[in-house]
């Protein structure tokens, strides 16, 4: 298995109601490049998030602007993690972990503008599946307890198996895995954040190689790596 | 910029005592591939402990082997995290928070022995380094709070950025980016283990891409991406 990670140059900054597919497959032509059945084509959150209208404008006076980012993070907060000094670390209604449940002002097209996460990210990937023609993960950047610095990570995916569950499988030595469990939707957004800046509006990546993860079905989405609260040590 | 992930097929069984760096050399060869100035090569955890010995034999009786096995997570833990029934989510001393703190028994090569985490994975990401004339990473799999499955991160690196630093640098708006660093070497890792299985002795990947990361010095390490006690929020 050899992997292939391509950036898309050249998307526009994208609006409220534009047609992301129609804008993504023009640059998937653009970069003279095509997409394949066994193609993955990965997404950042916030373009999709641009496209469906998740913004809120921000005033223009600071107090104004701290409490519009409170109450906004209050609105897409399900439960509050951890808190040190303005930092929140909240889970969203998606069972997302992050800090400012995934309300972030960068890269948001416009000044004082938020960004929140798509409403359901998993519903958009799979209707991008439907209009591209091929898996579709929507990813954004979280950060980690223990280690520095965010990764990655799958939101939305719909067409690729987010995990690959090696239990009861034998390893090289044909004794059974008892806990091995690949995130492999997690693995090929970070795959697909290697290749983009932060400043270059390179928000579709495609990714070849991964056809053994490909399903014919949407699957059940990036949901699925949402761990249990019951299964869960830290939240 | 393009990515491509490239697993080495072929590499024998490792043994304490073996040289790890010619093994790898052997198969880039075999794989009809070579080693640039700007490729990093991610090799397993695992292989590298095998080559420095870090074995621990179990013995034959189940009480045995679960007495040793407590004993061999005691000796490297520096610190219990969380525990829940059998499960110990501990910190090594290096700083990294596993399940048993790092020790395995998967893919050990002989049934019946515990594989350690390398003593110093930076130390030996440098020393393949001076070997192999490329960047090293050291990569291992950990499970994560809040989501499931594992995921590969980086345990040992050289010649590699381990993040990408974007705060005080613009977005594409022209806005400072106030939180932005990329685990690259975390990412890096992810990617190389998408293109192996955990039965096919694939311990070293050559990723090529990643030249902009490339450092003319070893670099801090891995350790750089270990999160300080006194800003984790979870342990």
């Amino acid at each position: 298995v050899t992997l292939s990670v391509w950036p898309l140059a050249g998307i526009p900054e994208v609006r409220p109601g534009d047609d992301l597919a129609r804008l993504l497959l023009e640059a998937v032509r653009r970069a003279g490049l095509e997409l394949a059945d066994g193609d993955v084509l990965a997404v950042t959150s916030k373009v999709v998030a641009k496209a469906e209208g998740r913004l809120v404008p921000l005033p223009d006076d600071p107090a104004g602007r701290e409490r519009v980012l409170r109450e906004t993070v209050a609105a897409e907060t399900a439960r509050v993690v951890a808190r040190r000094g303005r930092l929140v670390i909240a889970e969203t209604r998606h069972g997302l972990v992050g800090a400012n449940a995934g309300v972030d002002a960068s890269n948001a097209g416009a000044p004082g503008t938020l960004v929140l996460l798509p409403a359901d990210p998993d519903a958009s990937a799979r209707e991008l599946r439907r209009e591209l023609g091929c898996a579709v993960l929507i990813t954004d950047s979280f950060g980690r307890p223990w280690r520095n610095g965010q990764c990655e990570v799958a939101i939305g995916c719909a067409g690729l198996a987010v995990a690959d569950d090696w239990r009861g499988r034998p390893d090289s030595d044909g004794r059974e895995l008892a806990a091995t469990v690949i995130a492999v939707a997690d693995e090929a957004a970070a795959a697909a954040d290697l290749v983009r800046g932060k400043d270059t509006r390179e928000p579709a990546v495609r990714i070849r190689g991964l056809e053994r993860y490909v399903t014919s079905d949407d699957g059940p989405g990036a949901v699925a790596l949402v761990r249990a609260l019951a299964d869960d040590l830290f939240r």
